[in-house]
């Protein structure tokens, strides 16, 4: 039984976040210019909001919908619940 | 000659960036619940955030201010101009 | 018939944002310090993020709950998008 | 003596912005559909960050430039100090 939705196409870009991230633990080490380990950090940074918002909506289309659908009214009430907490922190 | 200021001081922090990465993928490839995989990826992006606040403010306390006390009025709107650059993205 | 959930709540604080606004105003005509013009424009910027989360919070519980409870999938998505296409702007 | 830039060209997007706030205060009283609510307040809201990165922009190339500039080291760690507090907000 699959109880959550499948994010495996996230896995991809994570990889590349951690390359970058890697790329600019190097850049700090070889003591390279500010600015352009300030525009590395952006990009990753846009880089995982993306994959935030990739992985919220598909948990809104999946978990959150199935929860509305459902019989329980506070698991209706929980799913909604975490979602608020989540965007409290975008 | 050492042209700009050291941010060694982060490499902890973006190492630890890096595990937290990891373990994203990892979440993510045993199909973890959506909400603990997005509280996770806020909390790397809070701490990229730290990460590039404080590069940015030895930036400013250095290159900027360096630029800033020198003859090149070139060089300064050089600096200024990345500044708010960098700022447009934030 | 009332169609949409009320928020009627939020009434107060806008007021409040536009007598702040009004303030901001204000102090630029009388060529006030730029940081405490700065300060106030974050504060006005922070109470309207308040009021956003405020009303779609509500929009979610009443408008989204209701169109995924509905029997039209065609309802269902078009709010399911509305919500994303609010997502990527917050 | 002028002791700080005029920012009065900001005047009229803040009208502007005034203006929106008391549209939404309006579309909330007759009860208006949500999402056009949102899509009212995400606009105010990039209007105002506008302003905030012009005021702040000039702010730099003004006051902390001529503090930096200046002979005396504590106005000019003040003057940084007080970018950095509004950098921490942005």
């Amino acid at each position: 039984m699959k109880k959550y939705p499948e994010h495996k196409d996230n896995i991809v870009s994570l990889r590349r976040v951690e390359g970058q991230i890697r790329g600019i633990q190097k850049m700090v080490a070889e003591n390279k210019y500010c600015v352009d380990i300030l525009t590395q950090i952006q990009s990753v940074g846009a880089a995982l909001k993306r994959v935030e918002r990739h992985i919220l909506q598909k948990h809104i289309e999946n978990c959150v919908v199935n929860a509305v659908k459902g019989k329980s009214a506070i698991e209706k009430d929980k799913k909604l619940n975490e979602i608020f907490q989540l965007l409290k922190k975008m």
